[in-house]
């Protein structure tokens, strides 16, 4: 099955800078798909540091547990980060971790960099094993093509069910310096059997020690890619890793500014991947403030988000606010029915434990009808706040996750 | 939109048995429904004992903050439950408040019964005022009508988008006598802007004092209807209330029989809740074991009933065992890849971290073809286990929750 577009994607692929240090090549392997890229190879020049953040699945593959041993270790030698879709190299037991090792030490060959710096994701169908010759195979062609403009050709090698390629970019001025971020993702589109992976990668000239770089994408993860749901389930091989090649020369070291411009990366990345949430057909920002802490409200946001009720709900462009109400009881965070206030939009629905005496339905109505739609509640009983994203729940996500078949 | 009967439907309504010291009567009231009854009163002999778990919603109904208050009471008086459909007085304020006030006091006002005897629930639209008076004007035609075998008359009044009234008994013999189990429950059809509530009201001549039956009743209810689900989502006037009228002059406390008996009756209303379940076209039994304790097999159970990608992968009839090694691994409770097994009926699909040798996609195919749907998952780490029920997330579900509209 051939997906159309997200009615959601932006309207093109952005124009990525080049990142200075950083080169890409992208190749077709032949791993599952036909007539297309599968693999894609990003190299990073000596004195790059490399950040990450992984699934905390407990059956998370052996890709995502290779990286983490590697993720942590300093060295100056420069980096690898190699990506293939159409087998997601997941629960294949032993032979899954044979086939990253035979990849690394394959791309320590073609680059000359040692094993501990080459980081692996695989992505598409799972419990098949890797074909991983066929990737290894590549490995000169693939070295022999390396460019600093191969960002767009890397994208979309790593697409499976996605609908469109997912590119962001941002530059940031720091005493007359410029410095650049670029980066890709992948997700949430799935077929059965593969999983709703997301892969993100994004890359920065900027100079940075690795254990900032680290602390910085792990904060600004929690508010991005962490606050993002498409259907609640949770893949196997999630991985984020920021790579700074620090070739601008130019010290990022505590900047706001820089820290600024790669939360905007990491948002827009974040909401591309759910504006190709399968079946999505709206983009839902859940906003919860006043709850008893930040926690608090996040719990609060995901449940609304996660609710098949609330996602139907928004799918059949029903202002149906007592689902909301219904998500926030079952959430386990604090709430007083009688405190709660929610509102679509700018449209203040319902307080004081009732519906809103101002409210019209035909308000709610028209509201619901927008693609983008904004739920915001306030708890009222405290300062803590929360906002996530997510799509609506359709029939088309049903269509392809249960009538289509491997 | 009138719904067809689920096709996970028992055949018809069971013959319930009389229990002595119960009577039932149901009427039309109009309070939202047309042509049908929609309100029960069920009225119980002085030295009945009432026992009851409810909804842990934080936004939860007046109605069962109500019974909250009161089902700790120790009283001779007999008791009485009114319940109606078409309104669940869920998220009304101050106002849903006095209208639980104005149903007890009139209960009373009928049956001589002391307001704090008088329990209440109510299903259906939220957030719109109850028109209690159509209730109350009603009471003396109840109260005049009550009879013994009015229970499947009570069954159903309660429904609201159920497509079959749901009842079951059970009775145990003790040295020589006759104990009577019987009890009705409605959920979890839903239309929008309705909620799936849960409402099951259990009836017996067994005789037993209030607190070992809430002790029994809390107990049997974690293993029944707090194990099943549909779509994760909980109402807001989730109620069970069970009674024991000691009528039959038996006395069950801390009997093992009448506790079995009790047990099935809990068991088979909520599998008939779960067979109820919108859209449901599957009964799926999820059985995990080897859990390093039976919270975490509980937690991994119902991760996988739980999750959208494992009911579609079951409305597709797809052996889409991927699914549910990603579900393992998001749950949260502690798991080793290369120590689960998974069975789909009696076919082992995969272990030691993948799929097994001996499995042939044919075979998984078959069994997914069955209306009854076994998954069992062996953890591998210790000897806790948990057995939770769900349905498949289809179309219909869709259909029912996002294509109609209030």
């Amino acid at each position: 099955m051939t997906l159309p577009r997200s009615p959601l994607a932006p309207p093109s692929f952005p124009d990525l800078p080049v990142i200075k240090g950083a080169r890409f090549a992208a190749i077709a392997a032949g791993i599952k798909y036909q007539g297309r890229t599968d693999v894609m190879l990003a190299q990073l020049d000596p004195g790059s540091v490399v950040a990450g953040v992984f699934t905390r699945s407990a059956t998370r593959s052996s890709n995502v547990l290779d990286c983490q041993t590697k993720i942590g270790l300093e060295s100056d030698a420069g980096a690898a980060i190699i990506v293939n879709s159409g087998n997601s190299n997941a629960f294949t037991g032993k032979a899954g971790d044979g086939s990253v090792a035979a990849i690394c030490a394959a791309v320590s060959d073609a680059t000359g960099l040692p094993e501990t710096r080459v980081f692996t994701s695989s992505t598409g169908v799972i419990g098949e094993r890797l074909p991983h010759d066929r990737i290894t195979a590549k490995l000169g062609a693939l070295s022999d093509t390396l460019s600093s403009t191969g960002m767009k050709g890397a994208a979309e090698a790593i697409m499976t069910t996605d609908t469109f390629a997912k590119g962001a970019s941002a530059s940031v001025e720091i005493n007359g310096d410029t410095v650049q971020i670029a980066g890709f993702a992948k997700g949430s589109g799935m077929i059965a059997p593969d999983m709703a992976t997301m892969l993100v990668y994004i890359f920065t000239d900027a100079k940075i020690a690795r254990d900032d770089l680290q602390k910085l994408v792990s904060g600004l993860n929690e508010r991005t890619f962490n606050c993002i749901t498409v259907d609640s389930d949770t893949s196997t091989s999630d991985t984020l890793l920021a790579a700074a090649t620090g070739a601008s020369g130019v010290d990022v070291t505590d900047n706001a500014d820089f820290a600024d411009a790669l939360h905007d990366v990491f948002l827009n990345l974040a909401h591309q991947v759910v504006r190709d949430g399968e079946g999505a057909t709206k983009f839902v920002t859940v906003k919860v403030t006043g709850a008893n802490s930040d926690a608090d409200a996040r719990t609060h946001a995901l449940a609304i988000a996660n609710s098949p009720l609330v996602k139907t709900a928004v799918a059949g462009e029903d202002p149906n606010w007592g689902r909301i109400v219904m998500a926030i009881g079952k959430s386990g965070a604090a709430a007083d029915r009688d405190l709660l206030s929610i509102k679509f939009g700018d449209v203040l629905v319902a307080e004081n434990g009732w519906v809103a005496d101002t409210y019209r339905e035909e308000d709610g109505a028209a509201l619901m009808k927008e693609q983008e739609i904004d739920i915001t509640v306030d708890i009222g009983l405290g300062q803590g706040q929360s906002t996530v994203w997510t799509c609506d729940l359709t029939h088309q996500y049903i269509t392809i996750n249960a009538d289509y078949r491997s």
